[in-house]
């Protein structure tokens, strides 16, 4: 069954790794719908958000024009230090599954942040060092994105300060450590460092916060200190632009050995890993030269696709962020117990929502037990213990496997393995212990929060 | 000063893998010394062993002549899930420290174990099932070794019993909860399931249990066991035979690029580490080929090789194992609070105990605030967090950099990168708070334990 040409680990060479990043909008008929700002409802320019973002970022987060940016050299080095990684045949995968089907997965964990969030961490980092500035701001949940952005800031020297979602601050001592190591501070929000995060303790003195409250506090942060600005990890389009270099060596790699995938599959929470990796493939779906399924796996429990409405919604808790367009539950929902805390937001990148507007993209929930299930049978065959996130693509991966499996169909099936799951033992210990809470939110639940949008025309 | 021609991380094709493990000992013109057994004192025989250990395991252990072993097919493939291990050009490291030398580290952490000892893990669980065994048991102190048990046994359908030291076992619930992941049980050592288990506690009821009092239960609970056998993650023979594999990998990548090195260095414990690493240097040096200076790093609290005796002793603290001819502290030492769990073990592998015996390698030992200060500084430049066994040797590998900048000397250095420290951020909270432990032992101290080693002829 094993094809002899194709390795266990399709490694490029260094000289094989993109040079450019690759703007999925600048192939997109119709564009994002662009951020507005939330007193005059209108667009926001450049100007109006220098004051929260780089400059380089903000151009980078308004061109829906240029196809590619040149990798700046700095990046393409420390890129070096962890990539290219690998494409890797999952033959143990398929050979249990006993599957006509070829999978792949594009294994982003091998770094010490976990995830493919340091692709874009890097990248920002670079920014703000260029820009001179002293430090940036940003807010993390499960802490992969906080864990990047240490290490980014670390390597250019630039102060970082992360504000960390109380409940996973508690939880996850490591992480914090991790992070301190780098030379991070690490604050757990809500926090009395900021106006808004005192107004939010003064009104719910036991929050445990979230990540749209963290994201106020670090923008209010940002915007209030000298030679500071605000990154974040997922949702932009910015974001989206780093992380596309996932696809372009995914793509590489596959191009190598004579590979087209049938079916791309990406776990979704604000987009950046799945915006990333399908980057250049739904190019080619754009440019009308090539078709692909891609598909978004998102978690029951906070299921914006799949169960969101697609409108201008704030991006955070506190308000002070632009309107995005996207598939949305509104920014007042959180969603149950889930342990996949890089899928608890309750927006969507507004390109993504775009695209599957257009119905270019299918999107799929899928509960927590099944993803652990699916999570603890991989790690089993495939040796890698998979991120709660990274997870859920698994899910689907094996589902769709399964069904080529009946239909005897020998489809190629390409999916992103974000990241690894050693900081999240306690999620697996519930797992084991029969303590998973799968509970998914009423129509009625939904419908409550989707009443408080704002009213854009 | 970057050499264009060698990348970031050199990556062996899946057809440049060796196919055969190398076997030191074959190139020793005074071999190690045999184990005796601790009754009649007299050279174990394979029948004698037979009931502890897996029958090819004992050819392997006991055969002083065999150059090369062939690696199994299934062995080969499951390695191709997780290797070739990069063999990393540390330019950001270089660059920092503003040194003329050259330093590359073998990496051996990405794999879910975290560290190399998978290499053995997947070869011992092997031939356990080849022979047709049930299960096998083991001990574990930091985890890495119980934890890649889990993942080759689960590969293979194997039942893995790990004796977890009860520090460990308290102190690390993540790393127990990943091994459960992999289906094994995990009991925290010594406990009431063995005799030996239940002699300790009786004698002492608070202690929090030693890797040498794990082994003794572990070995207990095989030989009482049907259809299971003893297997052990370092010192013994087969298991550097079998770690070879990182020296033969780091060798074929280094001539590659037509690169020899001057200083190879590497954590010791039980040896596991360095002993695979420098396996086809020391080789070379054996037939007269090459000469490299070969340095062993060790912790200042725990100094088998510095301040051991080179004697017969036993493996255990139970006394259950045979004796063994190593640099000693004696069997009844326990090192201060050290965090480097991986080399806190009172003895030596023979056969690097007869080769530092003959002067053909070197051994340091290092302070554990050092050995911290290395491992965050590294962390930060070269983007790995590093296990604190690991960073034993990124401690002596800057010292010889920093010393090259001194003398102008543009030496290549060589160390072994074994693993990560994800699971031992409660160490580098502790370095962060200031409240590391550098005590050492005392020459009284080490007096006492020296003359309570057995008496041998």
């Amino acid at each position: 069954m094993k094809n002899e040409k194709i390795p266990y680990k399709i490694y490029l060479n260094e000289n094989e790794m993109p040079n450019a990043w690759y703007n999925l909008r600048a192939d997109m008929k119709q564009k994002p719908a662009p951020l507005l700002n939330p007193g005059t409802l209108e667009p926001m320019k450049a100007e109006e958000l220098a004051g929260v973002f780089c400059e380089e970022l903000i151009r980078q987060e308004l061109d829906n024009d240029t196809a590619y940016f040149e990798i700046p050299e700095e990046i393409r080095n420390f890129y070096k230090m962890y990539r290219p990684s690998p494409l890797v045949r999952a033959y143990c995968l398929e050979e249990k599954l006993d599957t006509p089907a070829h999978i792949y997965y594009k294994f982003e964990g091998n770094n010490t942040s976990g995830s493919h969030k340091l692709n874009s961490a890097i990248a920002q980092a670079y920014y703000a060092k260029k820009q001179g500035l002293k430090g940036v701001t940003t807010e993390t949940g499960a802490g992969q994105w906080g864990t990047a952005l240490s290490m980014a800031c670390s390597y250019f020297g630039l102060d970082c300060r992360v504000y960390m979602v109380k409940c996973s601050y508690e939880q996850k001592p490591f992480r914090r450590e991790v992070m301190r190591t780098y030379g991070a501070s690490v604050t757990p929000s809500p926090s009395t460092e900021t106006e808004v995060g005192r107004k939010i303790l003064a009104e719910h003195p036991n929050t445990t916060g979230s990540l749209g409250c963290a994201i106020s506090e670090a923008v209010e942060k940002a915007v209030s200190s000298d030679g500071y600005r605000y990154v974040l990890g997922s949702v932009l389009n910015q974001v989206l632009l780093h992380q596309s270099v996932i696809g372009l060596e995914t793509k590489a790699a596959l191009d190598k050995y004579g590979v087209k995938p049938d079916i791309i599959i990406g776990c979704a929470g604000g987009g950046s890993n799945l915006g990333g990796l399908i980057a250049p493939f739904m190019g080619e779906k754009l440019r009308g030269e090539a078709d692909y399924r891609i598909v978004a796996v998102e978690p029951a429990s906070c299921p914006s696709f799949t169960r969101g409405v697609y409108a201008y919604d704030f991006c955070d808790t506190g308000m002070v962020c632009p309107l995005s367009k996207m598939y949305t539950l509104g920014s007042g929902f959180i969603p149950s117990a889930n342990h996949a805390g890089g899928l608890r937001y309750h927006g969507m990148s507004s390109t993504l929502s775009e695209l599957y507007h257009q119905g270019l993209m299918e999107a799929v929930s899928v509960k927590q037990t099944e993803v652990f299930e699916a999570a603890e049978y991989f790690a089993r065959i495939e040796g890698i213990l998979p991120a709660p996130e990274s997870s859920h693509a698994i899910r689907a991966a094996i589902d769709e496997a399964v069904r080529c499996k009946e239909t005897k169909e020998e489809k190629t099936i390409v999916f992103g393995l974000t990241g690894t799951g050693y900081f999240d033992m306690v999620a697996y210990e519930k797992f084991h212990n029969g303590e998973m809470n799968d509970s998914i939110p009423t129509d009625e639940e939904l419908a409550v929060y989707r009443s408080q949008l704002p009213r854009v025309e």
